[in-house]
């Protein structure tokens, strides 16, 4: 018997590391998910982050750190916004309230902050690839006795890549357990046709061969994620199955809270809220400039409303693109296709084939995941399709794996695509209204994470020329030219300094095609010319800049603040703006040594 | 009755549209069944391209035409090398000889070339997505009768885009038709839980439910896709099946030609060859360099027998990319994983993390599809997965689908990557000799499709220091910096100038990092600089030489001969480096004005 028994209260202070929970009885272990459960409230509540997955695998947590011996057997965590009780038992309870923040532990696993992260994750349905990578490395390495183990839920299992795993794993012996976390959640509720098929499973009506028995894998489940002595027990068993195998766990998002269970979606990541009630903090109730994330989502309705060919599509991501206004509005003509970024965009290129005006709205970090796509189904063949890249540029809290910092870099080298970047709400809506009233070729909007700047923001919306930059203003000595809303900053710069007459600003919204007509007139005309973007200097805006001032046989300094060459944590995002030298005050720095 | 059947040499000959197909009787339509195969072995044996996946469809092609009212009703051929005998079908029957040639009709669907291309392929597994946008579009649009219809083979649809399409659908009520076309082969054959899970759905040990029924398609099959009739039946009933369906067609690659059939891999894509008993046309013996994927296939033998911890990954392409010599000599360490870029850096990236090199094989054109994964799993984790990018630059017949020249630009963004491009076959080996002695970084090693220029190159291998480039010839007025194979024609370029001493050429392998001493120096030396390269101008090497010279704070005219912003077209290699100013005649030609 261990001692823990008497003292209930404390089992988690107790644990340092998966090996102390070992000597611990039923029990205990019942008392200890519900400490954890509280711990991860406490400190979310306060410290904010995602809440309700890691709420829902608290059981597994503990039953998996129970049977397993991590951080010799691999585990990892698809996604990984669940593996908050993961990282406070093995060895992050004193530095979990860090979370998220700059200069703390990541919100996600990360092979660099603890051995017990077997494969950093962030993006969604990475783990069965990566861990059949460690189970045939252990095969061919000879170490056949370690466990290998990925958590994935139920809407990222529908990605094609996880499905591709599943395929080549099915026909290998790799010593692997696939824990299918089904919460019939992503962020959003998940979709198609294979959740419904799980939910058959869960009710019994599906006939009897199983599609992961398809696959070859040894399927046992549906299991109650949430009775830890059931989950130990299939756990322990499936330990000694050789091969593949899946194991189907059933449990509830938000567990244990019951406004989180109640409002699954809200309380994925809620901010703060009262850790007793779950009521959320509402902040104060002060006019604020919208989200851009609102704007796309409202403008997108009030145009669709007039033009019956505007459809709208997110890879499950309605209500953090706000493409959720449409779904209610004009549920006909917008589609959440699940974690599906590939399908997505070629969804996109059939439907501009037949005359659609189609708005197709990915996370500029998640558009990597449908490259070629965009490359060789929508861009080769010209099709018209809007893509509007959500959180572009530095996201903050969520850090490297979700920074949006390559789409310019990477979208820039495609024939037929415009790229261009708002300044502002107003901007933004401008090129919306101008895009679907019918391009000859595809545009890609990026735009950021969080709110813009502009109060009054439903303006009435007006065509905008393609490829035309802005004189923001007017200057005679240096020339600072800026994409997307980072140019903000310079007109506050501009006003905090005392030669503001010397600096001219320019926006240019088009990253391409550029205005190749007043960007010859800056770089004729001024001394010092300046480029600033919230992406990659390799490759960027600045780039493009300098390629052509190359074509054109002009030659000045032109000093590029961008993103450099190394990957920027996670933490608030003016912290980052610091570490990526492109805050004000590094620009304002720059600039002085001119005035 | 029809005319035909009193002149039954001659039905192709009169089908000029999909149209003339209407009166024809069955006797008539298996006749022209062998005429089109007839006419596809005369062709391609003579003008080369894919033989074996075209021939395998002759009568589901003709079955399709026959039941459906294309170009109303979208016809998609998924990857599409086995549309040739729709395109004959379709009225490019006279122009079919100039199949793949500069000028001449593309290898692959192409919707500017023709009405009845419903959507352009190239890539696989893109089509299920393309045909529901369609199908969708169709219903937004009230279009009730349109027919949606999609071939793709076995190896296709395990690719993870393919599911993504599946899982869509299959909750939609979509009026669409997948005719899956199994024929157990990719151009390798196929691998995958889901094509050993074929075998037993067509030889009748699967159980009872279907995994595509799972999915909410409606299943019919197998049939026998060389049987016409019974092809047509089942077509006209499915025509009146609503919502999403799927055919299982069992055919065999090759069909009609016996050393086609017997031979499947080599008469994917045979050259040319004897069009009455098959046999291949041998090239003359004489002695030619290697072809660089040899040197690839031979080399990473060479080092895998001595070095325990190397393992090879191709996807779906052992021949093309030849792993196949290690899958031969070293099975249990060379997997082919199938159509599935995205799993393969996965999987590599995990295989590194348990300290294997993982050299993983891919496409430069395919490595698009796993552009996340190198950036989120591989690079951002820093994991030393050493990626070898075949047919990287302009590959010549297959076209702006397969064209690898976007690599630099989007691969030279992220940070921790190293990029390296060898100038002939003895960099190759070495680069991949040292790489797997052990590097702390990713790297990326592109190179180009066909053979390089040295006999003797099984030279014994050596250490090359990362980011150094090589003074191939000194000079002191024109400083020509090349990277990669097509370096070599600067040599042949400087010989034929009456001026060689003015002119140095500089090899740069590696792209980044770049040699910045090296570079400093010719920037400082020399009057005029040019870059070559075979890839994209925009973002490229030339830019990143453009972007340290900026950095360093100097400021001459810099030359940039890269791929430039279009598409470039398909046809003989010599002819779309001339398309893309990028061959010999197009630097000497600039180069004269300084002699």
């Amino acid at each position: 018997m261990s001692h823990y028994t008497h003292s209930l209260k404390s089992i988690l202070e107790h644990i340092n590391s998966p090996k102390d929970l070992k000597p611990l009885n039923q029990e205990n272990l019942r008392q200890l998910a519900t400490e954890l459960r509280e711990f991860i409230i406490d400190i979310v509540s306060v410290k904010e982050g995602h809440l309700g997955a890691s709420l829902g695998v608290v059981e597994l947590t503990i039953a998996l750190h129970y049977v397993f011996n991590t951080p010799i057997d691999k585990l990892i965590w698809d996604v990984g916004h669940q593996a908050y009780g993961h990282k406070i038992l093995t060895g992050r309870k004193d530095i979990f309230d860090t979370n998220r923040q700059f200069g703390g532990i990541s919100g996600f696993p990360k092979m660099k902050e603890s051995d017990f992260d077997a494969f950093g994750t962030g993006h969604s349905s990475t783990s069965i690839s990566a861990l059949l990578g460690m189970a045939l490395a252990a095969q061919l390495q000879g170490k056949p006795e370690r466990q290998h183990i990925a958590v994935i839920g139920d809407a990222s299992i529908a990605s094609g890549m996880a499905f591709e795993g599943l395929n080549h794993a099915g026909e290998t012996k790799a010593n692997m357990l696939i824990v299918l976390n089904d919460n019939a959640m992503g962020i959003d509720p998940s979709v198609g046709a294979l959740k419904k098929y799980l939910t058959n499973v869960k009710t019994g009506s599906a006939k009897e061969e199983n599609i992961f028995e398809c696959l070859n894998f040894h399927y046992t489940g549906p299991v109650d994620g949430h009775d830890l002595p059931s989950l130990i027990k299939e756990l322990e068993i499936l330990k000694h199955v050789d091969g593949p195998k899946l194991l189907h766990v059933i449990t509830t998002k938000g567990k244990g809270l019951q406004k989180a269970e109640e409002n699954q979606v809200t309380y994925h990541a809620p901010g703060k809220f009262n850790k007793q009630t779950g009521e959320l903090q509402r902040k104060n109730a002060a006019l604020e400039p919208p989200k851009f994330q609102d704007v796309f989502g409202k403008t997108i309705v009030e145009l669709a409303l007039k033009n019956e060919k505007i459809v709208g599509i997110t890879p499950a991501m309605p209500t953090g693109s706000s493409l959720k206004y449409m779904m209610a509005t004009i549920p006909e003509r917008a589609y959440d296709v699940g974690i599906a970024e590939q399908h997505a965009v070629t969804l996109a290129a059939g439907m501009a084939t037949d005359g659609m005006v189609v708005f197709c709205n990915i996370y500029s970090t998640f558009l990597q995941r449908a490259y070629d796509q965009v490359i060789h189904d929508v861009a080769l063949q010209n099709l018209p399709v809007i893509f509007c890249l959500d959180r572009a540029g530095l996201v903050g809290e969520d850090g490297p794996t979700h920074h949006g910092v390559y789409d310019i870099s990477y979208l820039r080298c495609i024939p037929n695509l415009a790229i261009f970047s708002p300044l502002n709400e107003e901007e933004l809506r401008n090129i919306m209204y101008t895009a679907q009233l019918g391009l000859d070729h595809p545009i890609a909007i990026r735009y950021p994470r969080g709110r813009g700047k502009m109060l009054n923001w439903q303006l009435p919306m007006k065509k905008l020329p393609i490829g035309k930059a802005v004189v923001v203003k007017k200057g005679h000595k240096i020339a600072i030219l800026s994409t997307g809303p980072i140019g903000n900053m310079i007109s506050e710069m501009i006003e905090e300094l005392n030669q503001p007459d010397a600096i001219a600003h320019y926006n240019f919204p088009f990253i391409k095609p550029l205005d190749n007509k007043l960007l010859k007139e800056i770089l004729s005309k001024f001394e010092h010319i300046i480029t600033l973007e919230d992406g990659a200097a390799i490759g960027g805006f600045g780039s493009a800049v300098l390629e052509f001032a190359n074509n054109i046989g002009i030659h000045k300094i032109i000093k590029i603040f961008g993103v450099p060459d190394f990957y920027i944590t996670h933490g608030a995002t003016e912290k980052l703006y610091k570490e990526a030298g492109i805050d004000k005050m590094s620009v304002k720095q720059y600039v002085q040594q001119f005035l």
